[in-house]
């Protein structure tokens, strides 16, 4: 089953994505329907209004989660041709809900950036309240999976040893365009203007998605809504000699199987 | 003027805290008080339900703020007595709400650290939504100072090269009493067990409240309830010798002269 967030005449509207169109489900947003008990089963059942899949306006998929928790270098096989070693504990950081924007949305460059960056990302959405989680407690909080690029300021991502302001750029962050609940994500690949810069494996993750919910649940809470974005693998423009990076006009294709496909072109910030 | 967030026997209250009394502001708590136009002209003439300050039970100062950034190493003699120039930019981290307690609430000792530690910090608070803000601009968004401890677990803090996860442990970051709107900061220091710990003048920040807000507003608007923790002077426990840190029952006192003062039991976390 797919879950979004998509813009409406008057607002935004939870719904389920069927194959012959989009279904409302009751709720402002996905992160209000998340936080219903019972959620899974009430959207096999919804039957509200329906949207042609024609031109549906995918909004970011939880408009304003909590919190949206990113992880460092996670990728085996990219840390390894590092020359690095596995790392014992996922390097955690946050990005705030205004860098979000939907899966179809222009991605705003920021403005004083001149080396911005692709970071293709397995998206996991939490579906139930957890802290302290065990392995199996954490793998049950998980609503399901996404697509999202973590595009990166690296300027100002190395203006300090926090990566925090190259991160959380407003309008800087597309996820989506869906949950999907029950698929085996595969594949991760990112595309810049038709150039494959980023291919691999998912479950080449060394902190894995109940892994890491369960990690950090140690430290907080986790609640319905709460993103995690999983870490990228090798590829980004930066690590490139000559170093790539996005400009006005780029076309941003991130795509992971069995989950999604996002697509956002890179236009000048305010 | 003194605002805080009180909790009532029905939930929480925005409240102006008078020298006789707090007088109910009529919303639920400081953050959805700020995001009232004409909040300020509106708070001093407020003349809702009094309570008597004896017994005020303090909720975390914005309960649920959309954000809570907080900055590195930020006193100039403290950054020169450790040998190290000045930054160019500052170091930018995050922070979840559920961190938060209130001024007098216990502090939850994460569970699984052995390093947790103390840091006294200044808190500027906004008052207005801003994007891109000029100094005078800057200037005009904040609400007002607060008195903020940014505990935290050096041992988790370190496990990778992001902070975040030594920063964010549920319930350990009081935040309060109140929000002052016309105070000029001075003196700040931290007490551990009656021990005098950190001692420094607000005036010393490299880089100062304006000038912070002004550089993260160009990376993301900030809005009203936000929360800015600007670094802590010299004096933490961890850079101790031998290192001294925060144990069940240690006592913290957190006072900035001009704004206020927190006071806050260690207990043990979940």
């Amino acid at each position: 089953m797919k879950l979004a967030t998509i813009r409406t005449h008057d607002g935004t509207a939870a719904v389920r994505v069927d194959d012959d169109g989009a279904v409302e489900l009751g709720a402002a947003d996905l992160g209000a329907w998340l936080a219903r008990p019972g959620w899974k089963a009430a959207a096999e059942q919804a039957d509200g209004p329906r949207h042609s899949l024609d031109g549906l306006d995918y909004a970011p998929l939880i408009p304003s989660p909590e919190k949206v928790i990113c992880v460092g270098l996670n990728y085996r096989t990219h840390i390894l041709e590092m020359g690095r070693e596995l790392p014992a504990y996922p390097a955690l950081f946050a990005k705030f809900a205004r860098a979000l924007v939907g899966a179809f949305d222009p991605v705003e460059l920021p403005s004083g950036s001149e080396q911005v960056d692709w970071e293709a990302e397995l998206g996991v959405v939490i579906g139930a309240e957890v802290r302290h989680a065990a392995p199996e407690q954490a793998a049950a909080a998980i609503a399901g999976y996404t697509v999202i690029n973590d595009v990166t300021a690296r300027d100002f991502q190395y203006r300090s040893v926090q990566w925090l302001q190259g991160k959380t750029f407003e309008r800087s962050t597309p996820v989506g365009p869906w949950l999907v609940t029950d698929a085996e994500p595969g594949e991760i690949s990112c595309e810049v203007d038709g150039d494959l810069v980023q291919k691999a494996d998912t479950g080449d993750l060394v902190f894995g998605p109940a892994e890491l919910v369960a990690y950090i649940s140690q430290i907080i809470t986790l609640g319905p809504g709460d993103i995690i974005a999983t870490g990228t693998p090798g590829g980004v423009g930066h690590a490139r000699k000559p170093p790539r990076y996005l400009r006005q006009g780029s076309e941003l294709v991130t795509r992971v199987d069995g989950v999604g496909e996002i697509c956002n072109t890179m236009v000048r910030g305010s």
